[in-house]
């Protein structure tokens, strides 16, 4: 059996008592180190679980996969990852491989990302739209995700490439390349989020390339041409967003 | 200060380590059984923490939340939320209240239905637009998000009114009465989403109303006109999809 755990935001301490004990109860425990991160060291939760933790990279949980797969025919294994195990293409992507090698597999899920986005910022959920990632070398896409949710109205989070990791003022500066007219647009940076030290900070996109969000990780919200109400007052409180982003309030 | 604390999707088991001990360190515990539901009663909560532990209606966390508030002034509170506390509007609107009101906050996120749905269909993350509410007596604008989602190749994961529960057949006759074009759209019905005996299944929207899911809570995805293969196989493998879905792959 395949078990995936999703270990949450922060740290060990994140982990759910039914994750806990899938992890107590494997026979081999990996921790994909590729997807995400979390700030407890492999050795941090080796101590924790009181068991050996092997590093899962890009090829274990990729082409390579079918190595812990066949494990999995004849033993519990658990793969830890950061976060949720549904929001990488990855996960799913294996799930599906021992489902059609006739591994049983489980998924026990956890806050991602996109809870804590919500959190920090008082952005309602149901009002974002799709997701993309801005990475260093590849597709351009993201910029057209943007313009389709700007279209109906939704927010997007944008994904910071992690290798290396991406900041704020990088991503900024990739947007602007791509269309300068985003300049002007209201967008929220996120550092660390999940972390105790996450920083937030709303302001125009040519602002945000000059605030000190500090170390990565870093996420980006573009928003929507429309607030809820509810929206911007969180975002004043939670993310000192400037007086005039009022104008956006429906 | 105010804590809300995620009890992530089935029983108490789902709760984080630190959500746990924030219940622990708690003065004064309160369980929300407004906008969601996990199978553990406030009895079986009551015995894993070892805590008294107070119902909180709808008008304890709406209208009536001042006198939480003030409580949260003086002593550790803290909200148990079936989920995430950031999915329900409520919830964000209850800790702006409390930080207007200089009352500390902390969300400490767990699992929502959003990751279970991806869990449970293998659908992509990313691949989801707005989210919208089909309730009873209120607003059609549900509908609005459906057309908008599908203008830019979006799913729509549609929750269902829980008071009192709406089923996947009354979901669809409601979508139908609106626009009956939508007959022949692929959807997927979703029951007991993060429960052991969650029932998935995809087919045409009028074959889902013929479909037994069983008990409530049930909700429903409206697929985009445009599916990844990775999606589309998922769906074959994890939700007894009919072959024709194929024709959807990009």
């Amino acid at each position: 059996m395949l078990t995936l755990v999703g270990l949450g935001l922060q740290d060990y301490r994140d982990i759910t008592f039914r994750g806990y004990e899938a992890v107590k109860n494997a026979e081999e425990v990996y921790l994909d180190t590729y997807t995400s991160r979390i700030s407890s060291s492999i050795e941090d939760l080796q101590r924790f679980f009181g068991k050996r933790i092997i590093e899962a990279k890009r090829n274990d949980l990729e082409e390579g996969s079918r190595k812990i797969i066949e494990k999995a025919k004849e033993k519990d294994v658990v793969i830890l990852v950061p976060g949720d195990p549904t929001i990488a293409t990855t996960h799913i992507a294996l799930v599906l491989e021992a489902r059609k090698a006739n591994v049983e597999t489980k998924i026990i899920n956890n806050a991602s990302i996109i809870n804590a986005v919500c959190s920090l910022t008082g952005l309602q959920n149901y009002r974002f739209g799709k997701s993309a990632t801005i990475s260093w070398y590849r597709s351009k896409a993201f910029i057209e995700t943007i313009y389709a949710n700007l279209s109906i109205d939704a927010h997007t989070l944008l994904f910071l490439d992690l290798n290396p990791p991406m900041t704020i003022k990088d991503a900024v500066n990739r947007i602007l390349e791509l269309d300068s007219s985003f300049k002007d647009y209201f967008a929220v940076g996120i550092a660390r989020a999940g972390s105790e030290d996450a920083v937030v900070k709303c302001d125009r996109l040519r602002e945000l390339a000059h605030f000190s969000f500090g170390d990565p990780l870093h996420s980006l919200v573009i928003l929507s041409k429309k607030l809820h109400v509810i929206e911007y007052e969180c975002l004043t409180y939670f993310a000192s967003a400037p007086e005039e982003l009022r104008d956006l309030v429906l």
